[in-house]
């Protein structure tokens, strides 16, 4: 059985040694979304065009929160980052905003939690850009997409498109 | 029409001035969740007894996190934070982790971006933690419970309980 | 004589006691410069319209370092800052982006070092997003343009408009 | 009995709620050594007449470290200090640097673990300029001194001079 | 005679070059203790059994300070750690807890400065979960153990075993 | 036309990618100023004998920034810097302090980033350690004045020795 390899023989946690492992180019792409009233979306999208500035703001965050992944995860590994791109989209049948992190790096270690990382706080940026206007948003759907690189192998996630991973 | 009180006469985001606002106690409590495959739920529940540790670390991350909170949202104001709690419950009929977050803090803005930036990123830890074992984690129903103190009175979230405020 | 004021007993710098000052309203008003080729001002203008990026980010960057200035600059208190704005204001005679930061706090201490920090980051900024097309560009002419609030009084630059205070 | 105050009903960690304190004025005074060879203790002492610069940089650091103590030891209260100032003593006799640092702030909570950052990451920093020409240097005997303010009344350590609490 | 390294020609501190030095695999290992009252030292241990979480924070302390050396000691180089791994040892007999930190790189310079972090950061944290029952705490004794790797050759601490360095 | 590359195809920012770059070695020389009253010099300078502290304590703040720099500026890709140096350089004619910072790794991109934010900060330290005798100081004139390695070719900035880079 595999196992949780983050903790020690004394049943503590500890950040795993790596130093085994091939430096190996890898990537991650993460989606998210953040769920809110048609009218928040309206607003934003607005400002996509007159201002652009909520999804700006977020965007900033989001790479700088993936840069800052090894401080905010405890036993994570710090890597040296060689991409990070965020992209959003406005999907108004659902009336949420969908967020995609995508995250490089030559290095020892995958990078799925810096992609993850970085749609979380492109999220929660978000919710505080809008919160003056609109309470009820809910941010979920954070998931892995895809990771290459490394000796774990590809991951893709098997969804069908369109699905809500959630339920 | 309410503004999108972030954005300045230029189009841009600004920090919002709140010096005229009273300094009152507050205080924000977050729910969020991440679901998982039922034997990473049960790994996490058999760490619990024997050595505690996942739950143990996410813990300590989202209490840091919520300190760091002005520091990874761009536009949130930097507080003075007077208590960070964090719960886990196991949900064994979802297969996911429940997560609330109760911040307080005697000040002059709400403090529900730190609840939810507590509970994303012990979320996070949690992902972190276990994804040697599970990739298809997904993280979500991030959302404000209840927030109390300030001008814009006490919220309670309209939901059912058990309802998943995602859909 | 004055004495400077970070200096102990012992010859080394210290944090010096403010725990006597009063707490009230304080705002402080920075200006700075970054000069740049024509070409170089003409691709942010007109990002300014289309995309709106370079000016963005150099807010947000910015904003987020006047939360972060206690922790940059050795001896400068932590404080709870109630407001940041950043301005931009394109200067195609002078060829130059002038940044004009205000920072509000209700505190023991000014502020004047979190506006500097503001309009010395976004400088920074601006040079990183056009660097791939212009490295001449220069940083200059950061200086405090107004204080208010606090023992010492109202301070206002005594500089006629539009002369260049580093010659 | 007492309880660890920092343990919630689940038996993990937690921020302890503070908002029912009062906010006084609040010092603590920490002291801590750094055993070296004797011809380190020389070197550092040459240097602070030459050029000064081990203990000026064990100042600064010193004087950061109290400042992001809330950032690095987990349930610890952000705190906004007044003061902090930190001093050196050269002992030959014992061939070790005594480090003093003494805290201020008003608050809700002591800044006994302030000053106790700023003496450890001061010698750790002192540790870190010497380490070349010697490996063998031990930090210790790091304990609180004096803590005044507050409702747990005044703290005074109960040491004959010069006794070495550690044993 | 060796030189302070970490000076430069105008007599201040600088981040020594190492770009000339070869990246290979370094590990250092270090110890340390936090002397405390009996009484304490029994909650902790019971604490382990029902709990655990003193030593559960204080590890995840330990391991993130380990990453954030290089922002902690000036002029200390950054690292990708590849290992952190902290342990405890309650020793009942000297009512202390004994804590070791080791921290591997592949990288220019040795990980010493990462493990004697580890370790304070660690014992500082012990002592922020103990303080409200004892106050006398006092941290010591932390030291080099051994290092591996790099031009210095193997480091091992000549010391006979339970001796205590201070003295 | 080059175009401003850290623009994604949403027109919004991203850390662009490196990936394919090779990792050579770096360095980059920044200069830049801190003009002030002359009787602030002379404080300064007079420090620089008795206590050394105002310049010793911007040292080491700019050698800490230098560091911390992917942590300030958005897009800028992290990295391990192999050296930093700051020197300074007091100039009593146009009563200023010159600043000269100089940065060195081994990486996929260059470090003028670091280096403009390293003389940046050392500038804002001194500005905030003499603030309290002179608050019409100026900073300006930083600029890059030499980058080796990388793709990009040696850039030397043409400018005649002396020249005011601003006017």
């Amino acid at each position: 059985m595999d196992k949780l390899t983050h903790i020690n023989e004394q049943g503590r946690a500890k950040m795993v040694d790596v130093s085994a492992k091939n430096s190996t180019k890898r990537v991650a792409v993460v989606r998210g979304e953040i769920k809110m009233k048609p009218e928040t979306l309206e607003r934003i999208a607005a400002g996509g065009i007159a201002k652009g500035d909520v999804l700006a703001v977020a965007q900033v965050a989001g790479v700088m929160a993936a840069k800052d992944t090894a401080r905010l995860i405890p036993m994570c590994h710090p890597l040296f980052l060689t991409s990070v791109d965020i992209k959003f989209d406005l999907d108004r049948e659902q009336s949420l905003v969908e967020i995609e992190a995508t995250v490089g790096t030559t290095g020892q270690t995958g990078v799925e939690m810096e992609a993850l990382t970085a749609a979380s706080v492109a999220a929660l940026t978000i919710y505080d850009m809008c919160k003056a206007v609109d309470k009820d948003m809910v941010i979920g759907n954070i998931r892995l997409m895809e990771k290459a690189g490394g000796k774990s192998g590809h991951y893709l996630r098997g969804e069908r498109e369109g699905s809500n991973e959630q339920e």
